[in-house]
């Protein structure tokens, strides 16, 4: 069975519930342009997007995510989605171009990890933003970067993703072989799907790409401006793997959002893959800042194509958050191993 | 005679001939905020500023420079300098507060050089937007930097300014003794005047200071992007005088303002005077790049203290724009002097 | 006749006359990694880059180019690489692994553009120093990014990278459909190869990333302190076609080198082709900076696959530099059409 | 009594264990310049100091502070200073020049907090490194900027320097009239010194300037790639009190040292004190990060002019690091006064 041709994360739908706190948050803070907007919705985009959005925002009661949108190499590739997924037995819906303003002809499937997902190609194409410097503030965001999401079992949320053809660029891993993070990449940056262990199927994160890291500073200076510093959750700092330049905040329904910068290249066949060790205190941040308890524990709910909240699935194996977090000494900034006193995986 | 003592160069009025046209270059664009306007007069200030403005644009038929305003330490320094000016015989005005809306009790002065200058100590306090993060824009702008004033005979003008208190912290000579430029400060940057040689009384520019350099380069994508690029006359670049990080644009009746950022702390008493040749090819742009001919050619007429346009007199001496361009093989970018091949004045 | 899958262009050989002279320039100024040398070669890599080199030095007694290469997506690519061209009926060499220092098995051909092509898969993996901040100076580079060439016939060097499965980004015309400059890639960058009109074939520069600005503005002042700065050519400055912040640098032999950050993804298979007019006084520029005569006349030989330079064949169609340059007012800032008085190509 | 006429804070002596581990942190790391070193001293400027140096570092067995060192504005006034402390009772010796080498004939005192001071004119002036951008790093350090220290009783601190001549530009206080800390000035600056309550005397830290916020982050990604991130205290972060952007390291031997950008002009009398509520969650962090509880609790012993560390006295008010941390919900981001929802201080 062929799986479709994935170009790259595309578009997330988020339900929030107060449309205007969110208009803030996505328009004035964040800069994202708004393509259109509904009564219960907006379609946002950034500065040089052409597609007609990478978020969709729709009011609801619940806070969740409604989809996760791949867009695939041709429509004829929207068709292999369906058939791919039919294959796998898991449920699959053909829907209309227009079903999601903007979008054409796509196939909806709810993924073997419990994710809502949608496969396009088509969508309406709208004045991309990259020189209109005039629009852009201190903080403009270039585009859609990745996803994040958690899952119980990661070696299992691999093995489906790589067999919808993404690699894995960069692990957390134990000496004992237990996955705690994946990193997996059709587009030839770090990633566009993170899988994060946890209790899952739930969203992590989405995150959006600058150019600078003077933009993402600038965030956190606004949001202390208008005293809602509270909404930085954790950052801005260097993750160890990726190597961005990162910020997490939470959107007023809890959302969180990352802003990202400064990963690098992974286009090329070989590109090696980076092994962290879990006790590496340098992994999540490369500065060794402490990562915050409730990036660990909170993600938002996922819905079914019918719009129902998911169960969600506890984690049987370790969590990240008690290996690495307390007074038991798990993680360390040097080792005794090589020159340099450490080792940054199996690179070559 | 005692001069007044000067804290620091405080705010310019320039008359302009299109309010609306000045307002989006200056508030649009510059991102300066309108502390207050009047029918025909915007009052500006930077985001760090606490005065009522540093910047007035007063509505008139032809563009020039109505006055130059120092701040000095005390009520009493506005007596001192009245009695200081009636010493040395100029023209001089007592005003009332309030004839600069915001400005106290002033005196007003056409000084040697044929400027109209203003010293106040007085004026309306206003909130300072340091941390208005929510109004900063990707070029945001701190404060008031320095004028800089066309005078046909630099080391007369020097010399007046000495007598002000002002001293010189770098300057653009030949061997023969020329004077080209000098640049002369009482606050503690490396300037609140620069002496450009030329034929004078006439405005220069004059210099806003930014943080970094990311928001000067922001101000020319911006202006490309709403197609006014040639409203850039000069830069971005690094001085090699001040080694800032510099900018000339041009408003929309040709005053030059420039955006100006990273000097460097002048506040001992033996700050070291830097003396650049005037052949050396990196003392205007640190990378060597020519300096267009209108920056040397055009300046703004100024004011009598009764509105009149005042006569220019020519430069007698040699002109900068002379002996450094053209294919006569003056400027040099390396000399056989010294083991790094050059000298940077008499620093020590 | 299938193309070979390129993946990007790879690594590009120079022949310098100095080899001490080159070293300095290359990993002194610009910091490159020195992953390996002999009596007449240096390798050089950026701190992202974990192949063998992306940039090879080789003394000899005139500058030119003696190589470009593309990586292709697999050791079968290669074979039909010397298939295609064998094809093509250029010439056509099959040499083996090590050949060159740190690569594998490998084609090269002249192209029928007159340009000496190497296509390969295997090479030597080496650290990724991306994370190696104790080496990284102010002007750290990431990695190469385009090849930009000389060519009299725009048109056919367009087809013929388009029979490869190029792309084209951005380009230059007239109105009368002299096509300038076409930008074309494989990778998801604004390009990999940049076609430009002129007496070819020649190497106009070759190309390597920063992540931000500063970077590139190190460069300038780095230069500037080592009294160099003759060797800055153009720059720095905002392309208006990519977008991307830019410098051009002459290294000891003249070969000119780019460096340049934030241009944007191109990776989906509807990526908007931008036209841009010849006569947009921002095209090459979005600040309106002019572009040096030199830029436009001056470029590297190429080399044979014997080693013998290659004679260059005239431009016979209108030359850029002609329409764009004089006081005969061919550029223009605003046009009168559309809203914000002009157009950026057929974006959507 | 008159008191001396400060200019600025001029060096500081810090006794350190391991003369070779500090060097790799103060040369290699901050990339500070060697002016002079002995077999038991290393002399140390930033790179737009032209004065023999801003730091000493003296080997010795227990890590403190040896001295502090403001210079005034003449040699007269060092007599002055000689005359005012032995007006103030405290403890006076009078050195020859070169005591301190490189520094001229000295005041040193014991001061009445209990601080080892030294007043100063006369200093050897050396190569000012502003443009020496070969010697630049990604972390270049312009200048010494402020010393902090910790003091039982801030009024009364703050009292003995307002007799120095000093100005207070930002404080942090509670409802009740305790103040926390308090922020002193004599350069135009936010601080020369800042007061920070808690056991002393002991010397907080000492904070060099960078001219952007880039230099700061290299510096962590610097002690991350040689996995010293443990050396990172707090930070990268924006203060609430100065605007500026900092970061807290500790050096080898647990000194603390802050680099630091950002803040902003002082230098008119009528400057706007800014007073903080302790309370205010944004007051230490702009983005309302946590202090981590080593920044309150640690510091930096200090000696008598005889070399014998001093005893500490506690401080008997509240200490901020109770009043701020803890689940008591003390901290606000928000408050219900004015319409942006928060007041900073009486600014107008």
């Amino acid at each position: 069975m062929t799986p479709p041709d994935v170009i790259r994360c595309a578009y997330a739908e988020l339900v929030v519930t107060d449309l205007e706190a969110s208009r803030w948050f996505y328009t004035e803070l964040l800069g994202l342009v708004v393509t259109a907007e509904d009564e219960d919705a907006l379609y946002l985009r950034a500065f040089e997007e052409y597609l007609h959005h990478s978020l969709v925002l729709r009011k609801g009661s619940t806070p969740a995510l409604a989809r996760l949108a791949y867009r695939v190499r041709s429509p004829e590739e929207v068709d292999r989605a369906e058939a791919y997924y039919r294959g796998l037995g898991v449920r699959v819906e053909r829907v209309p171009a227009g079903t999601t303003r903007g979008i054409g002809e796509a196939v909806r499937i709810e993924d073997p990890l419990g994710f809502p997902v949608e496969f396009f190609y088509d969508a309406t194409h709208v004045e991309r933003f990259t020189q209109r410097y005039d629009l852009h503030g201190a903080g403009a965001i270039s585009r859609l970067d990745h996803f994040n999401v958690v899952v119980p079992d990661v070696p299992a949320a691999q093995h489906y993703y790589e067999g919808l053809g993404f690699k894995v660029s960069e692990d957390i891993e134990d000496t004992d072989g237990t996955v705690y993070a994946a990193w997996m990449y059709r587009k030839s940056t770090v990633h566009d799907i993170a899988l994060t262990g946890g209790d899952g199927p739930r969203l992590h994160h989405i995150a959006f790409a600058t150019h600078e890291r003077s933009q993402i500073l600038h965030l956190c200076d606004h949001l202390g401006a208008v005293r809602r510093s509270d909404q930085i959750e954790r950052g801005p700092g260097r993750h160890g793997v990726s190597n961005a330049f990162y910020l997490y905040l939470r959107d007023p329904d809890g959302h969180r959002i990352e802003i990202y910068t400064h990963d690098y290249y992974t286009g090329d066949p070989d590109n090696p893959t980076i092994t962290w060790d879990v006790h590496d205190n340098q992994r999540r941040d490369w500065w060794g800042n402490p990562v915050v308890p409730s990036w660990y524990a909170e993600a938002s709910p996922v819905l079914t194509l019918d719009g129902e909240v998911r169960d969600v699935r506890e984690r049987t194996e370790a969590r990240e958050s008690d290996v690495t977090i307390g007074a038991d000494g798990f993680s360390y900034t040097r080792t005794d191993e090589g020159e340099r006193g450490f080792k940054v995986g199996h690179q070559v």
